[in-house]
């Protein structure tokens, strides 16, 4: 019998003896009634849980997954090793499963009224306890702020956040002296170290930091520490940092020396709940924000912190998941990487809390449903009643505008839907240290699957082979550039420069939004400070019309310069080309499109130029065809490009564009874009493959209007006319186009 | 009220009144019991269906779906237009859409007893009567043997096949006189200009063949014609096509004077049932084989034509499902367009079949069900009793061995399957027309995703945008040339250097196949005369090693020549590089690797030396990592490729390849393909990332023996040894190697 077998049966022994001596202990210790487990369980709940265990399928099954799980972990014994690694290395596994399990357990022994759970988590605690009071600053530097378990604060405030409600479920288990052990050995310092031991992670406006305040604040929450819960709430009392200090990210450590979780909650979310870096990282920031809201809720209710800023936590958890496509995935804004969806853990949290504590809405019971799976707490709870009830329904997303900035008043993100077709418009602000120089860009969806792609971020997030997992450098030199959007690059530098700070203080304008015309869904907004001098205004609109198959798009970007550019102006289209109505040339050789801003990225892989007015580009996706028609002038030069070029590691998917170049001061680039018909490889037949637009023209582009003629292939017209100075709702124009008088009120006209 | 309704209205007034009127003609027709219906449906066979209609759900399905469709086509009206287009155009279409309903109509007539269906086919008929015998040959003058109907007499044949069935359905419900004139004028001279008056299309062994040979059998049969029969069974007599003209797609017309139904099933078929065109072009004829094989059984059951050579049509549909991926979609050996699968039409028609008229495997209830509708006769009924009856069972895919060539004896196909890995390796003669350069090719398959693909052909069916939906020229420039598959390339030159005349002389060997160790599934075989003086001789074994987190794919290419080559050896992997284990660069510019045989469509995209006795290559693909170990000698060049080089429409896709490049006289080439572990773009975990494997190392490679040693990251190692001369099961091998001796019986060791 080897050693490690033999700890094991002695703790085994224990176990047993433990089950024989120590009920009559627990009940004393509930009947105290000194208010645990208190932060995400309550005992009201844990009782009201109880009594429907057995009848409520998808909590009875999400239980039965964590009991099988949590037991396959105390199956394998406690570990708690001497940290040593970066992220996806041993040490940080382990650390990271250990956290995640304990809350489980935690949970289980409150449900459950198993004792062994408890003495796991307790057990595990106590080598912490051993463990942490040795522990140096973690040995891997990369890191701004380092932790002691993790190389990095962050991963440290994660443990803390996950432990706090295991100490929380168990704290009526254990003795006053051993209460006392862990909270001055383990939580008090632990919490002490995250925060003043590191004010540059903890004393900002970031989703670090909201991880940090959470951690702090729950701990404290637990031991009913006021000292560590004003930190959490308000930050750390007397410290402020540098406002140019600059993070590994590139972004300002703390610009305004705002600080805690309100300043938190307060300063990246809009009044709509929109999260400043994008639904990527909103999804990230979004299990502290509402774990430990949920801990203030029920311990400082009078806080009413699920009422702060009108309710906004509650609010961006709707923001959230109508920034996903028909498949739940989150538009890849800024630095997002794709696949992530509402399947991810913290969107059940998010799911169960805003079901929970907001109107109960019967969408979010179909999302449950979707997910599997309900967090095992009051909330999960509610939902799996409402589920057992039969209150679900579908979760429809409609069109959506929601304002960025703290105050809504700088830009937005609008999601226009029609039937399958989705198109996301971004005119917001820089969107902190991971925003991308992407001005007023957009990407198309239909059915859920990307038709005209946001490249998203370049990183393989936990992938160890590539870069560690960490940010690539193609990040800065092709994601985040203005080239790799589908928007407006002009002369070939990226918005404001590709400088950050300028970039920082400027936002995109919303023109107007209206989404109350059931065939025109719509939204314009503008951008006057990307490039000093010239003044860019889009307008998308989503246009349902007997004459067409599907929804079609009008993409209208007017430009206004004194200065003669080059504009590079490209649809980063997914698929393969069908046809195009111009001719090109495809070089023997491939170089690069440019030197810089992203452009040395790009292959150059054919340049044409206009056959006529019009430029037709056609292309098939997932067995649906795709044509742009846009409105062209005589020199424009039409590029196919791919990306890849400079790419020593790649790093980058080899993924294509159309490239509209133009040389002009003041131009608009019009464009339609449609989706037609279908092809299948089963039975061979393409139906619909061809454009329905015969001509597409602009009939008018003043300072005030701007109106597209569209023809059919059947000769039929449709005009589109957009006022660019007045969108109020109730004026009224009267527009000369050919001789002919159109009037209309609002902002727009389609006939 | 305009003439066209006035028409309409007339003939609602006359099946209005025919409805009352025609039964009791009906009745004496039947009572007549002229043996119509007797081709597809039979008398017997309909009142059987009839008995269990409406309780038998997949059967009421199929048929209720079926009488909505061509209701709803009744209600449009007939319309037979004068034929001016090519495929995909309007009349074309129009005769394609037609054809079917008629088919359907006929069926629906004889199980439903309405009239209204019969007075349909009639009407239509009647139609087309009057247009036939106006006709000259089509105005589109691409194809080498031209229709009347459609542009090629291919289109004809299909019409004529289909409509066969109708007119049997409808047979008794017409006059003798309506008989005659459909006979006279369109059915006979129809059946000869698609025979007698196209020689070139009739008279040969070709899928275009069969289908004019079951066109003009199937009218045989039911005119009972006794010199039509005799010309679909064995061509036309007297007719002798110039043994050395070609076809269209560079085949020969008619290189051994063979003809007619018998001698194409004869020729292209294997006694397995291996079609030598590969499975794309097997599923597009599988149709006229099937149903004029079920006529003729119905008719001329003294032909026992599902009993002819051994039962290969029977056993040619077994080898078809087998020869398609865990989707079901077929592998694309030779032209072989992706995504086609046995979801098509005419493999309905081939289950049911294979159902009733062979062993009644349950398996193919399963594939019935997974396909949701059945043919509307026996043998659709049949399956639909089966699946009712309960005895589905899942249809399980085994390793498989199929021989190629009439007797069997001209190479084959092996597919070996491991858990979710399936490969199929290629070792077959040239295929006819459609065949590719690519002897002892591979792919790979995972969970029916494509791992290391095979092309397939350059070619959108049926797309008119890409080159009227025709073979593109890139077909012959890249998708049937060496370099374009998993094979090597010697000198950059094709095998048979490209020259298919060449290539049909030849075929490779199996050395042997074995699959009866479940921890080892292997294939081996030779190829002597693709490049003169060279010999290839290619192993693959996927086994299953407790080791290994999955079963590993091992990959021994020997290769012996006397003169110093350049061998090109390529993996076309999907999915995103994850890393490698030797340096590389990346050019500025992009070049084609070289300048014909397909060369000049790959671009290099980087260049690198092994750093060691191995290379080592990863991949991501559908969230699974992949990994080629392989032995290399430090003069290797390791090369990535892209497609797309010279490719001035964009008709090929841009996808990757690594290439080991070796310049040597005998060598081999050893490698183990990996695959292991996965990630999680919503959990953003990556697990089981690396490779398994810290060596791999050939310890012998003679005449006799090829021996490779693979060593785990564990430290544990596995030998692998294959007997390249005597494979026979029984032979006792003695092999020494470092010192140390091997005895095995069979064909190959591993431990």
């Amino acid at each position: 019998m080897n050693s490690k077998i033999k700890i094991t049966l002695l703790a085994m022994f224990f176990i047993v003896f433990s089950c024989k001596e120590k009920p009559v202990e627990i009940d004393k210790d509930q009947s105290d009634n000194q208010g645990h487990p208190s932060l995400i369980l309550t005992k009201s709940g844990v009782e009201k849980i109880k009594s429907h265990l057995g009848s409520i399928p998808i909590f009875d099954t999400s239980l039965e997954n964590t009991k099988e799980e949590v037991d396959a972990e105390i199956a394998l014994g406690i570990e708690v090793p001497i940290p040593v690694d970066y992220s996806g290395g041993y040490t940080h596994v382990r650390h990271k499963s250990n956290m995640v399990v304990l809350q489980k357990a935690g949970v289980l022994y409150q449900i459950l009224d198993d004792e062994k759970y408890a003495k796991y988590v307790k057990d595990m605690l106590m080598q912490y306890e051993a463990l942490y009071k040795t522990l140096p600053v973690h040995p891997k530097t990369r890191s701004y702020a380092r932790g002691k378990l993790f190389w990095q604060c962050l991963n440290d405030s994660n443990w803390l956040v996950y432990v706090s409600q295991a100490y929380d479920c168990i704290y009526n288990y254990l003795s006053e002296e051993e209460r006392h052990t862990l909270e001055t050995n383990l939580f008090r310092p632990f919490a002490d170290f995250i925060s003043i031991g590191n004010p540059q992670f903890y004393q900002r406006v970031h989703n670090h930091s909201t991880w940090g305040n959470a951690a702090v604040g729950m701990i404290g929450l637990v031991m009913n520490d006021e000292e560590l819960i004003d930190r959490a709430l308000y930050g750390i009392k007397g410290v402020n940092l540098d406002k140019t200090a600059k993070d590994d990210d590139g972004g300002f450590l703390n610009k305004d020396g705002k600080a805690g979780f309100l300043a938190n909650i307060e300063e990246p979310f809009s009044p709509d709940g929109y999260y400043n870096e994008g639904p990527y990282y909103q999804r990230y920031a979004m299990y502290p924000f509402l774990i430990f809201a949920e801990g203030l809720h029920n311990v400082k209710p009078e806080l009413k912190i699920f009422e702060y800023k009108e309710g906004v936590l509650l609010k961006s958890i709707d923001a959230l998941l109508n920034l996903s496509d028909a498949d739940g995935d989150f538009f890849p804004l800024n630095d997002g990487q794709k696949g992530m969806s509402y399947y991810t853990s913290a969107l059940v949290t998010a799911v169960d809390i805003s079901y929970h504590f907001g109107t109960q809405d019967p969408g979010l019971l179909a999302i449950a449903l979707a997910q599997d799976r309900v967090l095992l707490d009051d909330s999960g709870l509610a939902v799996a009643l409402g589920i057992k009830n039969g209150k679900t329904e579908p979760f429809r997303k409609k069109s959506i505008n929601l304002s960025d900035g703290p105050n809504g008043k700088q830009g937005g993100v609008a999601v226009l839907r029609q039937e399958a077709i989705e198109l996301v418009f971004k005119y917001t602000g820089q969107g902190s240290s991971h925003g991308h120089y992407d001005k007023l860009s957009f990407s198309l969806y239909e059915d859920g699957e990307e038709v005209i792609q946001d490249y998203g971020l370049a990183r393989f997030v936990n992938i160890e082979q590539k870069g560690g997992g960490n940010y690539l450098k193609e990040n800065k030199t092709w994601a985040k550039q203005t080239i790799a959007h589908n928007t407006l690059t002009q002369n070939e530098v990226s918005h404001f420069g590709g400088k950050y700070e300028v970039g920082s203080k400027y936002h995109s304008e919303l023109h107007f939004y209206d989404a109350t015309n059931p065939h025109v869904q719509i939204v314009s907004a503008k951008e006057a400070n990307a490039y000093p001098g010239t003044q860019m205004h889009r307008t998308f609109a989503i246009i349902k019309d007997e004459d067409f198959e599907k929804p079609f798009v009008v993409d209208i970007m007017n430009i206004n310069s004194e200065n003669k550019n080059q504009y590079d102006f490209p649809y980063y289209y997914l698929g393969q080309i069908m046809k195009t109505d111009f001719e090109y040339k495809v070089p023997s050789e491939l170089k690069p499109l440019g030197k810089s801003f992203g452009y040395q990225h790009l292959w150059k892989e054919a340049e044409g130029k206009p056959a006529s007015t019009n430029a037709k580009f056609s292309w098939l996706n997932h067995d649906k065809f795709y044509t742009i028609t846009t409105t062209s002038d005589a020199t424009d030069n039409l590029i196919l490009a791919r990306i890849g070029a400079e790419d020593p590691e790649f790093n980058l998917r080899r993924e294509p564009a159309f490239i509209i170049r133009r040389h002009a001061k003041s131009t608009t680039f019009a464009s339609v874009i449609e989706s037609h018909g279908s092809y299948s490889p089963v039975t061979e037949s393409a139906v619909n493959s061809n454009s329905n637009i015969k001509e597409l023209k602009v009939v008018l582009d003043s300072d005030l209007y701007t109106a597209i003629e569209i023809t059919t292939v059947n000769g039929n017209t449709k005009l589109f006319i957009i006022a660019n100075r007045n969108a109020s709702k109730v004026a009224t124009h009267n527009v000369k186009i050919k001789d002919k008088d159109y009037q209309f009120t609002g902002a727009y006209y389609f006939k």
